[in-house]
């Protein structure tokens, strides 16, 4: 994949997906020894970064398959951001979630006109499933990061942390980045890469779920032992995907690990300081920006995702009461 | 005061305020009823709007002025956006709070490095104590809405909702602005009358304390019977400012009140779907762009504030578990 691809995405979302802010707290940068820069893509339409690799999909296809439909495995944010996507351009979606999926992310993805096909992740092919309604309807599958039209959408985050670093005066920094199968963390490796070499991607996992950190560490494809016992379940996934590892390698700095109960009072200090909501799996980079050793250099943090239900809000500002 | 008193202050604060963003959530929308757009400025620094009209007035005092420092009297978001611009420009701040004010906010004014005097509200003269202090030391009294640099600051937020609403191809709206002494809503009323007057500002108030309402019915200043007895403690004022009211007058349509659990509800729902904190005061225009009767018309509401604690959060989310 090109810088090209990126730049390409970023003119068909370009009016559709939000220019989220990189937000600063001056007390929050306190805590933190540093300054702290937040990507806030939890303000992401659909409320996580995943809007744009999906818009960037769909806007993608041809017109006359566009006009069949779309088909996405998932168990949330690319749902819902496949759904709204395709609602706006007219295409018909077929999201396949897990029974066991968040069911705030469920209803929204419902919400959005999507018609959702939940299946048993212990007794049911999801695979199977999915294949069978792609072929008799002649459904495009939006897969959600080993796909290169949604990496170079997820990637389109970069070009913009690029500017907006630029402008906040931030020479050289770690940018941290939340992640699951790698569309995001890839597609913001390369866009940087490419126009500010000087910021650094390091990749951020919870703990238990850290194969992206062991495969960099080894240089090739981990796998995690377990899919579940992680409040972030935005990004747990298997191993790092075929077209995301090689550019992951290429481009991105040692991953970082962080505890859910990190996770969570980052999730309580974004309440507080910087008055946005993040969900655990959204909040591992900040996470990692707080509470790590990092020196003194700036550090930007990206905020990937915010559908935290009220009980996961509770639960964080709960953690904070415990803690300060 | 004019146009260009505004345009002049949106150059001094230019890369010291966050450009915040103007949010739209499909599924709000759906709650709505129509488009709404949200003005975040929650995301401001400080989390509220005041630090541009602080930050307008610190930067336009002469610089001998500057040295001396600056007072200002606060219950909470006047406080911060004082105490920080005051930090960032090297003057030394004052603030007198009443001892009641919430402890998150006079917590963060200390934290900014600014001197905090607590006085009693019931058996302490604010204004006398400030005198003193004024007197003594030479500082200059930063008022919280009657200050033409400090207007012209608020009313940076209507320059940029004007190129926002363009943007997102809003062509005639009504503007809600969460009210209290009409700085902000002034500030915006003067800068859309000059650059976008299809965008109409209407102020909100809380209910039992709608003086700018009953004032713009009548067409002269009327002041609330009480200063106390809602959750809207940010924008608790007695009666309209003598430099807001002709502008007020002059430029917005009729006020519109809500209740303290429509400004819960609202809340709630910018957590859910927005992703952002909001204080109550900072949630009454959303409370009314969402609860009440605007037509099908798209509308703009801005989110002035986001310094709540965890337990008005907590009675927040809790609000909406009753109702939905």
């Amino acid at each position: 994949m090109i810088l090209s691809q990126i730049e390409a995405a970023a003119e068909r979302i370009a009016g559709h997906a939000v220019r989220t802010p990189l937000l600063n707290a001056p007390l929050l940068d306190r805590i933190a020894g540093r300054r702290v820069f937040v990507k806030a893509e939890c303000l992401q339409k659909t409320g996580s970064f995943k809007y744009r690799g999906a818009r960037s999909a769909v806007s993608a296809l041809e017109p006359e398959l566009r006009k069949k439909g779309v088909i996405a495995f998932s168990s949330g944010n690319h749902a819902q951001g496949v759904a709204c996507a395709s609602a706006e351009m007219g295409a018909p979606a077929v999201i396949v979630m897990p029974s066991d999926a968040p069911r705030l992310k469920i209803d929204n993805t419902k919400a959005y006109g999507a018609e959702v096909i939940l299946y048993d992740r212990e007794t049911e092919d999801r695979d199977a499933i999915g294949a069978e309604l792609a072929e008799t309807r002649g459904l495009s599958l939006i897969k959600p990061f080993d796909n290169e039209m949604v990496i170079a959408g997820q990637g389109t985050t970069g070009l913009e942390i690029a500017q907006q670093a630029a402008e906040a005066d931030v020479e050289a920094s770690s940018v941290l980045v939340c992640c699951g199968g790698g569309g995001l963390t890839s597609g913001i490796a390369l866009a940087l890469a490419g126009v500010a070499p000087n910021l650094k991607v390091r990749p951020v996992e919870p703990q238990g779920f850290d194969d992206v950190t062991r495969s960099l560490a080894v240089g090739a494809p981990q796998t995690n032992n377990r899919m579940g016992g992680s409040i972030c379940d935005a990004i747990l996934t298997p191993s790092p995907g075929k077209l995301t590892f090689p550019i992951l390698k290429a481009h991105c700095g040692p991953g970082l690990i962080v505890s859910d109960d990190e996770a969570l009072r980052a999730m309580a200090l974004a309440l507080r300081y910087l008055k946005i909501v993040l969900e655990p799996g959204g909040a591992v980079a900040l996470a990692s920006a707080l509470f790590h050793d990092h020196g003194t250099d700036d550090i930007i943090a990206v905020a990937t995702g915010g559908n935290a239900d009220a009980a996961m809000i509770e639960k964080a500002l709960a953690s904070m009461d415990e803690t300060s």
